[in-house]
């Protein structure tokens, strides 16, 4: 799903890219995210974060890798196979994918819950109302500190992530990833830096762009049959799934000046 | 020069960052350039290409590397032997490195003159005031759409840098690179990325970290001789120095898992 001038709060300042510019669809989805930015939803810093994702895309050639795809079919069937099911949403995922998280919701049948870094309960509100809006069943209610973290994504709610077996973080920091894999959890995160602590310390790393990754998983929440599942599940080697996108961007990089 | 906790506008939020956080000095700079979003000098499109930047960095190693050492002492060899030298400004370099504008304008003599993507005249005078009181002596005055490009940064100046021979352009975007190249001018980038259409179509790139990079270009000023300044031009290849980079990416990456 893209993120056209057609879409939602980006409308305003999209005018001002011109459109023969050989980056607009990248410039077209950084005005949705900064008009995001200016309604509170996405934190200015979440803006620096995505550019951090969109070089690392780029290197990827801005494409599914076969090993990603493998990644977002094994993150189906973990998703499938749990008992208690978590997405964690933040400012920046919500912003581009909010119809993707309600999509794979509804395929997986995951608790929906927000979590973020920079956390107002204004925030909080804002992100939940646009989640709902775009079609999925938000958990929310009272939250307490519960992860051992000392910043506020150490916020979550007793019978959402913290009850979580099996944890989707889509565009995640360091810190909460090795935090929720210390709580015995399988972490599933979705990170376009192959090196970041987020995809080292994951259960599962799907080195994708977000609104490439989710719906590809909800494809395969769909399709997967419990056969496929198990296979999956028991063949899952993250080390070489983060090796294969190491390997597709040294590629890229040595034929860049070709 | 770093930007810690004690300096300018990012005081405020800064605080919500544990000094524990692995990734604190990057996290440090992102607040400074969100507070200086907040305060309408970095636009927030700005925020995501810095992360853009960081990436780069990061697979860098964070540090100047030899062939970045040539390029900075390159660069002070062509601001020096330039007949009308310019150093263009925008959002993110004066939120970033304003005082290290005005120290490379002593070194080298050139004019620095405000250039904008996101353009008002608001922006123009505030960031403007910046560069004054981090000591530059700032051309200014009335601007005209001078250069061949359908977005605000045609914007410039008659006697700036539409008449450069040699100009700088610390963070620029391609286009703006290639329309400067098209109208015959010696065109110096700092870019982190050294597969983007500015870092490639730049007379000369550094690719390394405006911070790092301009106290360099400033030291190499004026520790040059004339006999220095002759046989760097003379002997200047971008392909090589764009091609060191990459390859120490990719060495990097290569023992990224190890």
């Amino acid at each position: 799903m893209q993120h056209g001038p057609d879409r939602g709060p980006g409308n305003r300042s999209i005018a001002m890219i011109p459109p023969d510019h050989p980056r607009y669809r990248s410039l077209v989805t950084r005005e949705r995210l900064a008009d995001c930015a200016r309604s509170g939803i996405v934190a200015m810093e979440g803006l620096t974060s995505h550019g951090r994702g969109e070089a690392f895309d780029y290197l990827l050639g801005e494409r599914t890798l076969g090993s990603a795809r493998i990644a977002e079919q094994t993150a189906a069937a973990m998703l499938l196979s749990a008992r208690h099911p978590v997405i964690s949403v933040n400012g920046n995922t919500a912003a581009l994918a909010a119809p993707e998280i309600a999509a794979l919701q509804e395929a997986c049948g995951a608790i929906v819950e927000v979590n973020l870094f920079h956390r107002t309960e204004k925030r909080v509100a804002q992100i939940e109302a646009l989640l709902t809006e775009a079609g999925a069943d938000v958990f929310s209610g009272e939250a307490e500190r519960l992860l051992p973290l000392t910043h506020d994504r150490a916020w979550c709610r007793r019978e959402g992530m913290y009850a979580a077996d099996v944890i989707l973080v889509p565009l995640e920091d360091g810190d909460r990833c090795e935090a929720l894999i210390g709580m015995g959890k399988k972490v599933i995160a979705v990170d376009l830096n192959p090196l970041s602590r987020t995809a080292q310390k994951a259960t599962l790393t799907v080195v994708d762009e977000v609104t490439r990754a989710l719906p590809e998983i909800t494809r395969a929440c769909r399709e997967l049959t419990e056969d496929d599942r198990r296979r999956l599940i028991s063949s899952l080697d993250n080390h070489y799934l983060l090796s294969e996108a190491i390997r597709e961007i040294t590629l890229r990089l040595a034929h860049a000046l070709d």
